[in-house]
């Protein structure tokens, strides 16, 4: 079966209480990019390789994007899948098929970083069943006024230490993320969320869909400075249509402060 | 088996006697860079994927590199291989299995592209069996006494038309080769040749081994402007150790010059 691979993926952190398994994934191009000039959004990715991600949402507790993806494409962040795609989690002990699109609950929690409190009150996410309502992360000395908007809309927001240049500490918002029951997490972009969570030393598991197209260099890397970047273990390769899958261990370089 | 891929691929230009078929090999890393800060050489392919490089070359009947690469590499440009890994071409019509190692005529022919021939008598390429001294592509206007040098040495020396910045016209260069009974090409580096000749739309298939590191952003990238890049077609993946192998054919964007 196309998709059996995913089935072989365990996301779990284990004994590990202060952190989540954390699955980072992206699609890029052959020459490494993940969107075009100035960040536009490009198709990259096949119709194969887009249900498998939509097969790896509903394997995670939460997934993990930037404000700004929420900004240029208004996401759902939800698993929509037909019943014969469903992973392990959506079928009870019984034989019972429970399609998150019917079981909300069973839906990962979309999880926003927006460390200056910007989410837009117009998101779709706004508009979702109570499960599927977002979780801010975002600065301590937010405006109240706006996090009060957002919870009356049913977000939850939820305060994270910064860095010395003001963006949220990766190690403190997973840390949050243990302590609200997310085991497991699906990290999906934008390319500055991607690339800090490649340098934090935090991933543990890198699924990269590469599509066989060249974007050329005016196009955005996730990839950065050779400092800080993971070493990949026990790849193993899945075609999906005409695009092939990396799915890799990640040599974890760092843990998360105690 | 490991390389029965290989043994699909078929490198033929039919009735095309302007132009050999053009095979454009290279390894890159995930982030797409071919090499390192300043063009360092990385060993970014595994030894199976080294392998099928060498299966390759006897696939063919030249390889081309650029006069960078025989100054950085001193490269023999032969094809080494066990009995077991010989392609078909290397094996008689009754069954005698022909190494090239021992059948030097059936090495592929080292062509290097040097427009201002400064080719170094030092090189490797020039101590080797009659049949792999190099064939040398330079500018009509080259030195004739340096010419006569790499004559003496066994290298063969043709010129070749330049275009308006001094590099050679590509399109003369393959011409000249389909005269010298090149039918079929293997451009194999270094980056500022597999970039050419990705835009020049003189390539027919195209092998890039992608092995599971990030080099960074200080990396080598043979992918230029968005301009002129090709598209690949029927693209297919085939996993050797650590790499994935992308083979496709390359939508034509331009037609040789008659």
């Amino acid at each position: 079966m196309l998709y059996n691979f995913l089935h072989e993926i365990v996301v779990d952190p284990g004994q590990n209480t202060t952190k989540p398994f954390v699955t980072l994934t992206y699609a890029q191009s052959l020459d490494g990019k993940i969107a075009g000039h100035g960040g536009q959004q490009l198709i990259l990715s096949g119709p194969e390789s887009m249900k498998a991600t939509h097969m790896l949402r509903a394997m995670h507790d939460g997934i993990l994007v930037g404000i700004n993806t929420v900004f240029n494409d208004d996401p759902r962040l939800t698993a929509r899948l037909s019943n014969d795609e469903l992973p392990p989690r959506c079928i009870s002990e019984t034989g019972q098929l429970r399609n998150p699109a019917l079981f909300p609950e069973l839906q990962p929690k979309p999880i926003i970083l927006d460390a200056q409190l910007r989410f837009p009150l117009s998101s779709k996410l706004l508009d979702q069943d109570a499960p599927t309502r977002p979780l801010i992360l975002t600065r301590h000395d937010h405006s109240p006024e706006r996090r009060r908007q957002l919870e009356l809309r049913g977000a939850t927001v939820v305060g994270c230490s910064t860095d010395s240049q003001g963006r949220l500490d990766l190690f403190n918002v997973v840390q949050e993320l243990s302590a609200r029951k997310i085991r497991s997490l699906m990290v999906e972009g934008g390319a500055s969320i991607i690339k800090s969570f490649l340098e934090s030393g935090l991933v543990d598991l890198t699924i990269v869909t590469i599509a066989p197209t060249f974007v050329g260099q005016d196009g955005v890397s996730v990839i950065g400075s050779a400092q800080g970047l993971p070493q990949l273990e026990n790849p193993t390769y899945h075609t999906l249509g005409r695009d092939v899958v990396l799915v890799a261990k990640v040599h974890r370089t760092a843990s998360p402060k105690q």
